[in-house]
């Protein structure tokens, strides 16, 4: 027997028309990259994003079209995100640190019809912009003025894209709530990345379950920062939970300097703000030096990588502000897990609550989740048995874009690649990765492809990236070179060979040459790397 | 393009399941008829509701099947709640303080094949127990030792029933989430009363987003105390909130006055607590006389029927108290709009608040909410101009049980039989029902239905229903009268006639005899009636 309730499918142009109706006149600031703030709300921004859609279906872009992002976080990308979505058409965010070739990789593999950049990114587009079969239009946003075709895809500027109109209006929504809304890749363990495909119900349903009173917990009376990129899981879900919640929303454009942060804050009367540590770790020693104040700031949501104890004691103890520690990924939209405030709270110490928010946290309903240890059984909660971390739930991956085979085993449960352990009360702790990438300042680098390009200059045997610990970014990669016999390539011009052929944050400090050793199956052993240099970089070689 | 996330259906079993397992020691605690406390914790309640599971597919019950319960707040109706659930059979909840005719009809048209009733109540039942054909079995509970038959109906007691087994376990969940969940019947205007049929989907979407921040806002670190029935829609969601967010939970059974409220409040350290005015004025009253405290009660929601401004000042002024003021309808799961805090609150000062809160509130996303005008035109922002109050969303109600027509317009509209305004923030206040019922302590007086039974009365010829204000129970029934040429029947003889054939709360105190006038298409007009005769009631006569 079915239940006899209305038919309301989770389509995610529900929530701008809400934040619309019901918060129309709240602020959207965003900063310009020269530092100057430009204002608008909720009601302009539905406005403007149903133009978006009306240009976009006057280029015959819609339902499952993919689009393009090569934006910051900004009111262009907020107006493309929701223009595209209400549609059904699929955002697929470019991460804009990407070389050329990486994001035409991806461009083509996405098979994006229209792109959305900003102007800063025309010139990296251009020397690919004959390998793009299927783009046929680039709307180029922040850069005023007509804009020229791209070797010879058609541009515009976004003013005159959302002026050209097409049919007057677009109707938003009226699909399926599994509809694909959003794309977003990750760098996998081995080959090439991979592309998650969110749904508008996984999405619509990770801003409702993300913002319980247990997670993010924000109100209409909240002013949101997401520092963490909307190319990056969907902001952690903030372009979506801040509307739904009628929030004040602040969009800090490319501009993440502690400096910058801590004015845009203070100015703005933020109250909650999230990113990686490594933005932390950078606007706490601004404020430290400077002595600025970090106004009505009161939580801070940290994640992607894990949070130095020093840090929660540092925006406690010296500022009064709470930190949230958040678990998650690409593949799980991306809560997985927070360090919510337990019933027993009271009855712990300072420094124990610190220890607690050093954690990833519990897994947030409904996600499930267990850790398996290497016999394929559940590990006790004894703080001390580690194992995989798999999960299942409503807004996790089961299947990669274009994949032939799920991700998932057979009884639905998702490996996330850490491995941890996990107390009495649920508090999980990462305590090493089972995934061979390394994580620097919250942004993937593949080591496998890293090693793969090493492996192409000349004189180079044998290539392994490791990660090493870093103060600064988290970690960074330490490439180990075996040599051919009787070749001595520098790591200068190891260095030289790779530049073109990555992006720059993936450049390694620290070239080491020495055997490589090989495990039982002919792969290289990476334990035994790790155990011999996985020492932190020395501080003054840490700059990326 | 449909997305690639995993198909997770949104079953209520993955509640308590995810209760047992992240929050299975945290207390339940149960107030017995005598004023004593049982204590549980959600593991037992997984355990024991699983064993009711089984027991209920050992009677051949399971996907579809209606279970009736006659119970108040307490452990056996949640066990009852989640057994019947997690197995997908469909809990239909009866209101204790109907009489036995009342009850039978309804079981009859739900077709209930199990009940689950309080030991108190089998002396009603068995009144009519030859004429529920559909009942093939009688769990009593509260009752203790071996249970007789209830007319021919076999019966067993809870701790048998559970000690029986049936099959070892029956496993939860693994049905599609539209699956009925609840039954909840409601006096409508006109005619029968009417079932709204709840599914998983829009129970499970009800409370993750009653539970927004903006919203009834409960984290793990809460204690809940549901004051406001399990029998009245879902207890407005409290069963299924409190072991989502890991709250304690406090169920009262059946003693709801000022004193014991206050006791129980104060011993088992509830933050939240939820109940009509009513309720509120009895507590209030008790802690005013007693000095009695309550002890970590932080915020209390009100709903049901509207929130007097001094109800707001007492509880905030007196006793730091927070109100939140809620508007719903067991149509609507039931929660459609509430009182939360705005970004402008900081510029309000403290009457202006009351006043706030003394509004019905804004509806919470994803309801959808318009005030329709006579004209079939939404009605301005202007807190001026009356209109029907219409909502749509995923736990609204389509269709109600057993109908032949959806209960919305083909616009899918759902018109909640409430006139309101709205003022340029969103806040709604009611101002008038356009449907013709009694709202009394929170539960439902048919005029309808009163009025045909005192037409059956010798000496009546005609009879007509209207509400009256009234200080404790925010309604009565005015009963008035016509009678036939030469008859006069006196009230008490009219009273006596009715006593039989309705609750003891829809008695009313008051009749008059008077001519009715008729509209210009023969019905009563209950305008005039209003006019002439809706008065508050003399507070000594105010005893029903
Ligand atoms: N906060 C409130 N203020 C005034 N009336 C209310 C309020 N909440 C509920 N009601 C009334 O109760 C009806 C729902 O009753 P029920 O379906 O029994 O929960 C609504 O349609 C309103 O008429």
């Amino acid at each position: 027997m079915r239940g006899l309730m209305q038919n309301w499918p989770m389509t995610l142009d529900r929530i701008l028309v809400h934040a619309a109706s019901a918060s129309g006149s709240r602020r959207i600031a965003t900063q310009r990259p020269d530092g100057s703030i430009t204002a608008s709300d909720y009601a302009s921004l539905q406005k403007q994003a149903r133009a978006f859609s009306a240009a976009l279906a006057g280029h015959g872009i819609g339902l499952g079209d993919r689009v393009g992002t090569l934006l910051w976080n900004d009111l262009p990308h907020m107006t493309a995100w929701y223009g595209a979505m209400g549609i059904g058409a699929v955002v697929h965010t470019l991460n804009p640190r990407f070389d050329a070739a990486r994001l035409a990789w991806l461009i083509n593999h996405a098979g994006d019809r229209l792109l959305v950049i900003d102007a800063q990114f025309a010139d990296t587009l251009r020397q690919v912009a004959d390998r793009l079969p299927t783009v046929e239009h680039i709307v180029i946003a922040n850069g005023g003025g007509a804009a020229l075709p791209i070797g010879s895809i058609a541009a515009s500027s976004l003013e005159d894209f959302l002026g050209a109109g097409g049919p007057a209006t677009a109707a938003w929504g009226g699909f399926d709530e599994e509809t694909a809304a959003g794309l977003c890749y990750t760098s996998g363990t081995t080959g090439d990345p991979k592309g998650v495909l969110y749904s508008h119900r996984s999405n619509f349903l990770h801003a409702l379950c993300s913002n319980q009173p247990n997670g993010f917990a924000i109100a209409a009376t909240d002013v949101v920062l997401p520092i963490v990129p909307m190319f990056h899981a969907n902001a952690w879900g903030w372009s979506f939970i801040a509307p739904m919640a009628g929030a004040g929303l602040v969009l800090p454009g490319p501009r993440l300097d502690g400096a910058s942060l801590q004015r845009l804050i203070e100015i703005e009367d933020v109250t909650f703000a999230a990113a990686v540590p490594t933005v932390w770790q950078d606007l706490l020693r601004h404020v430290h030096e400077s002595g600025a104040s970090l106004g009505r700031l009161a939580r801070v949501l940290v994640g992607g990588a894990a949070v130095p104890p020093e840090m929660v004691r540092a925006f406690r103890d010296d500022l009064g502000i709470e930190v949230m520690h958040g678990w998650g990924m690409t593949e799980l939209s991306p809560l997985g897990a927070i360090s919510s405030v337990m019933p027993d709270e009271a009855t712990l110490n300072g420094e124990q609550i610190v220890a607690r928010k050093a954690r990833q946290g519990r897994t947030l309903f409904p996600v499930e989740g267990r850790i398996v240890g290497a016999d394929g059984k559940d590990c006790p909660h004894d703080d001390a048995s580690p194992g995989s971390l798999q999960v299942r739930g409503p807004a996790v991956v089961r299947r990669y874009y274009g994949a032939q085979e799920d991700a998932v085993a057979l009884d639905g449960w998702f490996d996330t690649g850490d491995i941890a352990v996990i107390d009495g009360h649920g508090f999980i702790k990462l305590v090493d990765r089972a995934k061979d990438v390394v994580k620097s300042g919250g942004e993937w680098i593949s080591s496998v492809e890293l090693e793969n390009h090493a492996m192409g200059c000349v004189g180079v045997r044998r290539a392994a990236v490791i990660a090493v610990p870093d103060a600064r970014w988290g970690e960074r990669p330490l490439l180990i070179v075996e040599c051919d016999e009787g070749e001595t390539p520098s790591d200068q011009v190891i260095r030289e060979y790779l530049r073109p052929l990555v992006p720059r944050y993936w450049l390694p400090e620290r070239i080491v040459f020495a055997a490589i050793p090989l495990g039982p199956t002919g792969k290289i052993d990476k334990l035994v790397l790790r155990r011999l240099f996985a020492q932190p970089l020395p501080v003054e070689a840490a700059t990326a």
